[in-house]
């Protein structure tokens, strides 16, 4: 990594060139190239270790993004790969589950407050899906409420963008603003006895949006409001998840959730999501199908346990918080000296930063690009992640970088 | 492996009553052990090798259920393995795609005649429920056709238990029989300018059932009535691909659908699903919101490689139809011999028994029981499958097994 040394592409663009004939849009979904700044950006990486990436054309990065979350402890960390390693010698996928199954399991509940028993599956998606499921087979009710413009995975009832997706689907599910504790009461009156569960990330992190730490009393209201209404609360927890706190992202205020929600860090990059869920609603997991091919493979969950357990042993929560910080603090610190407005928001181990007056981003996309050409990944739009991989070294080494991005983004558009 | 002693499940046990405590059924789904022979099966499984596999009491067993499909090439093959130790010695999931994206993108158009396109997720029924979403973005209509019964995954819409699923979601899938052409006319014609697809099997294969190869005309009758009423027909080859011809299971009747749908055996047992297409739908699967975490891990995409490249070289197709074969003449000629009346159904790769005279499948739960005792582990009333790894030894050595069994069912339900 140089900052004298501007990043090019052409390995890039040559198999992006490739992929568009075999492939829709080349790359499509969260990964896609459009959402990135384009021209500033590889297509695709070939190695990681750490918080180091590199892509196909050898240029390194400090990874701020790790996978959209699952790299929690950091690219190939020994601990983890060690127990995929013993693992993939003995079994990964069967006709019948491995101990592992058990194991983790057991794991979890003990780790987590409001849980007495756990699910598992594949995707997010897979498990916020699963919750919603559970909730109306428990309360024998179909309509849930979500938060507006929340991201709560790729099922109909959820993805972003409502094309090919019956009409009916998504009409099940009701708005309320993040934070607006009576306009969500107002909902639940307005469809009374009809709502099964609230889904809710622990804070707000839209893509697009500055992120909204909960309101004080906000996660109570929530709470005390579903207790009264026999709704069942869901905290998908699938970004947040494993980076906060380990007994789940609403235990520091108390809080226990009826269902939680996780997957992408809970492996640290192996393909793994889990439900959690407490005992009253034991009966309803019960009595609905859930189940997937891959869903009880041994590797990805000898990787959970290394990954929970070495987050133990090592402090990883409170690494990324304090690296998230001295992040966060130094880029303060920079925008200040030159003058330029920012805000930074959310919980320091998964920051986002935007800019004042930048309405439509630009700003965000010529300072995430001028950080990428020079070797640090960060993202225009959609919310940054810790790994307790990050060193003091690593962050200062990024700061030198994002310095002259902030000053490329006032030369270019003023203060 | 002895059919002199009769194995004991005291490991298997212990681990579920562990089980039952942090996992709601202790195991749910299709590995439940409600679906086995109750006391006659093992619950937990520790190691794979080839064709063997053996439980947490150390009991081996002939596989013949393949881990519900994916292990097709055999356990822990070792060209799988290596290429999954060569990716992952390098990178998984990262924030973009790894060149495996399109290098396998690449291999699966260049073998499947019906495709110019693919999509990858991680479950089957990401992608059959991706198919329709698919579809209907690209007719503009709602409804879609599947054979009563047939499994196409865990999406609200398909199901098998529809506990916890809002109404509405179901209401747009309408039924007709497999192979009754005239049957799904006229559910087309009730429907008429309103479904969107049609999905199907490549041959009948839901549990408890026989199983139904496609009548001759079948498939080129569906085609036909899709092509005419602007339908997109999707084939579920979840189950079957890459088991019966690796263009794609209905290749052999010249009939190419819109969408394929794979998943279970692409990757020898790493999680991955596939979706592919015509160029025509290509902009459909554009519009669309398609996404997971882990979607574009590259580890089971360079094992996905491994495993098609290995069935190709080392005819893993015509070894699985072969041993297929020679396990249905062997069962043939001892129900014969003992006067016991049996059907077999399906393509000799992906094998099914049942016993004349046995709605409730108790012959068959019997049967099941007695071979998984002696380390043959077959499945009552669903489908089982072949792998690359089954040698003529490996059939002979189950079908001594199996003529113990046969003579229990004799001594206990007559002939």
């Amino acid at each position: 990594m140089t900052t004298a040394h501007l990043y090019t592409f052409t390995g890039s663009e040559a198999l992006m060139a490739r992929a568009r004939k075999v492939i829709p849009s080349g790359i499509y979904g969260h990964q896609s190239p459009s959402f990135l700044t384009l021209g500033s950006y590889p297509s695709f990486l070939t190695r990681g270790e750490g918080c180091r990436i590199w892509d196909v054309d050898g240029n390194e990065y400090i990874d701020f993004m790790c996978s959209y979350g699952p790299i929690v402890l950091g690219h190939r960390h020994p601990k983890v790969e060690e127990a995929v390693r013993v693992q993939q010698a003995r079994v990964d996928c069967q006709n019948l589950p491995s101990e592992k199954w058990v194991e983790l399991a057991e794991l979890l509940v003990s780790i987590t407050p409001a849980a007495d028993w756990t699910v598992f599956a594949k995707n997010g998606s897979d498990i916020t899906t699963w919750a919603l499921t559970v909730a109306r087979a428990h309360t024998g009710r179909e309509k849930v409420i979500a938060a507006a413009n929340a991201y709560h995975g790729t099922h109909g009832w959820c993805a972003p963008n409502p094309t090919g997706i019956p009409a009916g689907e998504r009409a099940l599910v009701k708005n309320f603003q993040f934070n607006d504790l009576e306009g969500l009461k107002q909902v639940v009156a307005e469809n009374k006895g009809e709502v099964a569960a609230i889904i809710i990330s622990p804070f707000r992190h839209d893509f697009f949006h500055d992120q909204e730490m909960p309101d004080p009393g906000f996660p109570e209201g929530v709470r005390a409001l579903c207790d009264q209404e026999g709704i069942v609360l869901v905290l998908d927890d699938v970004r947040a998840g494993f980076r906060l706190n380990l007994g789940g992202s609403w235990e520091p205020y108390g809080v226990r959730p009826d269902l939680t929600c996780y997957s992408k860090a809970i492996a640290n990059g192996y393909p793994l999501a889990a439900g959690l869920g407490r005992e009253e609603l034991r009966p309803a997991a019960e009595s609905i199908f859930f189940t997937g091919t891959f869903w009880a493979g041994a590797v990805a969950m000898a990787a959970g346990m290394a990954t929970i357990n070495t987050l133990r042993e090592e402090g990883g929560i409170e690494q990324m918080r304090a690296m998230g910080q001295r992040l966060r603090d130094g880029l303060e610190q920079q925008a200040c000296s030159l003058g330029i407005s920012i805000t930074q928001s959310g919980p320091p181990a998964i920051p986002f930063l935007t800019f004042g007056n930048d309405a439509t981003f630009e700003k965000s996309r010529v300072f995430a690009g001028e950080a990428a050409r020079r070797g640090v990944f960060l993202h225009p739009h959609h919310n940054w992640f810790m790994m307790a991989a990050h060193t003091e070294r690593d962050i200062d080494q990024a700061l030198a970088v994002t310095e002259e991005a902030f000053k490329i983004v006032k030369a270019q558009f003023g203060g």
